[in-house]
């Protein structure tokens, strides 16, 4: 596994928030919290970042995550690029270190990097300088650790910090969601009570993965007493075509109308890391419902990643 | 009809000119002159739209007019976003109001929109939380505000601001065209003493549009001791197929050369939205010669949008 | 040929850096090597471009040298956009000159451009209003003068400012390639002692171009003692089908490995403009070798973008 970190402990890299102590997770989400404002408010924003160069490289299509990076990065004062280019295939003939290293000559000091293919964002972040982190904004199934980040965020704004008491049901799409799994590390790192997994046979993830949870294989039983429910997309660009269920099917037996979610706390909050399929996974009345804080994950996309962006950068030496 | 005011009766979005009062109009057209500046100078900047951020969504393609709006909110002090999403149409299974929730949920103040469906725009706007601007940069065949208010600002530049007194042809696609439409509603608003339509059958709106005008079959008839032609684009693209007119017959017919020019005043402006069809609408002989404010049309297009995007911001509240 | 300079003398396009004299030459090298930065440095920055606003247009895709004016361009205080417009063909029936226009009313003071036809770029120059620049970013097969530029300052870093002294290689397709165009002509300029091109037939430019210069058919001939390799990419895309050599083929006899690298001088350097055909023109072994100055060449190309821009802008008088 990829060393995150500088020699001198602190963060160099987000790839992965699988051994993220608690503490250090706890100090992401309060200086997000920091940065978390209302709509209509102007947001917070300030220098930290001036003189730092970050290359958004987005190799799947993904408005939002990139916007909210781009406003991320430039709220802090840094240089925010947009750059268009391949990594896992080659383009041109270059192989992908080529064109890490050419854009690493042009200065950047920061790669957002979001890529269909597993192992590509570590690949990058064990070749660059010694200067340059490496963010990653989603790797194919595996990892998304500001979503991550951000569910936790939310979550904390409604039920505390006392996470050890909560109980999380993470229901459907599991076994093909980097979202899922994001959300399984920074829980864990968290300590929350009582972790469940919902999901057809064909969705859970393999017996070895997302140990110390609990499996269920109906919303009726998994999401008895539950204080969250976190509602996962349907990959279907990550299933064989067969695979794919039918979207009225799947609705009768996982969707999340109101009546499932009677079966969790009166209070219980629902979270959904969009975009939805309406219908679905979730009915409108739910996703548009009081109990819904789907747009506060949103929101606290950007709070999130602003937090992220300000722990992980350093200082630049001005020039002599 | 969307109400595009605040409850304190200011401008909130801008959709469409229709309804707005002359005074308005006027202190519109005034505050964009003050942003006017002459090729080789330096542009007017300031602070007014600083901490406001603003998100382009162009769903049909327009450089010439997503890059005025892009400038003339940066030269604000706003920060300017291009989104690529698509909004009449589901993308990813995602409807249009989830989009807009979410961008929205990413702090934008402002969407500017264009799309080529008649609706989306308003709809947007009627939808949107209450700190949050929508302008039109282009509905469909239906409204485009912004070039209407830049083609009045061009005429102010050159017969000053009685529009009382002033006989403007509108020539060409009316039927389809969303420029004739705007324009009328601007040159309503301003008291234009006598509005032209000159176009073939086929090219002509509907009877109950564009109320108070003159119709025309022939440019030799409606360009008769005219101030202002103003040319129009052929929509093409919103034909019929079969309708779609020959270009050399078109020419022959209704193209504006310096013999039908003739007809007009000696000192009439000859004005086009661009792009031009050269040799089918117009002649180059006219679109480059002494009468053509084609290129102020363009150059005021950054000063009435920043006019446009100053009148609607409102300061935002700092976080405490 | 192009007239590049203001009546004062100055230049304000740079479209080709044929006929540049030494000492302008010397002073845009000396300009640059103020610019360059180590990595992991705070890259320089001052306001000498505020107010400029500029327009970049690619019409081939190329980010490494799009960025690299981008990230010029902002550290100079200008305000950067891509625009995404055809020149060289017509779209929406618009002509070039239209399209130029229409992008200079908008307040572009300079127009960064690169298109894949000869001719496109000087044409624009020609028809700017006298305020407004314009940069070659790559001209078809003929002229890349950024790139000849950054490639001497490169050699300039590593081998002094004699340059009458030095032994230049260039190696490979020079019939096709932009690079080898701009680096004759610079090289030329700046006096270098030797100059020599080395290629297979197919890819030696005709007799009458690159006058002064010693042709060699091997690499073991054209190499003995040069101080500088400067490699080049095969330019498939301007090849006939049949004449695109086979790779292996191509490095059997012209790839630049160790041990054709050892009949140049003991302390040369190895350049290439990238994107690399590793494994075709170049081995690793020597692309990743101690010797090569392959992402120097990168890294310089920001700085020498940088004194390009600041030599080229005029200050704007500010609006009365």
């Amino acid at each position: 596994m990829i060393n995150q970190r500088r020699p001198d402990g602190s963060l160099r890299h987000l790839i992965t928030l699988d051994g993220l102590p608690r503490a250090e997770l706890e100090d992401l989400l309060a200086r997000a919290q920091h940065f978390v404002c209302e709509p209509g408010e102007q947001p917070r924003a300030n220098q930290s970042l001036a003189g730092i160069t970050i290359g958004n490289l987005f190799t799947e299509p993904s408005t939002r995550t990139r916007v909210s990076f781009e406003l991320a990065g430039r709220r802090l004062g840094a240089e925010v690029v947009n750059l268009e280019v391949q990594l896992s295939s080659r383009a041109k003939g270059e192989t992908m270190l080529d064109t890490i290293y050419t854009l690493q000559a042009l200065h950047f000091d920061m790669f957002i990097i979001r890529d269909p293919q597993a192992g590509v964002v570590a690949h990058v972040a064990e070749n660059v300088a010694p200067h340059v982190s490496v963010l990653s904004a989603g790797e194919a199934h595996v990892s998304h650790p500001t979503q991550g980040l951000l569910d936790a965020l939310t979550i904390r704004q409604r039920k505390g910090d006392r996470f050890e008491r909560l109980t999380i049901a993470v229901v459907g799409d599991i076994r093909h969601s980097r979202v899922a799994r994001s959300a399984y590390e920074v829980f864990r790192g968290l300590g929350v009570g009582d972790l469940r997994l919902v999901a057809p046979a064909a969705m859970m993830p393999d017996a070895g993965e997302f140990a110390g949870t609990h499996r269920f294989a109906t919303p009726e039983e998994g999401l008895r007493d539950v204080d969250v429910v976190m509602m996962l997309r349907i990959q279907k660009e990550r299933m064989e075509q067969a695979a794919i269920p039918d979207g009225d099917d799947y609705f009768a037996r996982f969707g999340l109308t109101p009546a499932r979610l009677a079966f969790a706390k009166p209070d219980a909050i629902v979270m959904h890391p969009q975009p939805m399929n309406r219908g679905v996974e979730i009915d409108s009345a739910v996703a548009d419902g009081p109990q819904s804080v789907i747009r506060d994950q949103v929101r606290n996309g950007v709070a999130m990643r602003m937090a992220v962006l300000e722990t992980i950068a350093r200082p630049r030496p001005l020039r002599s």
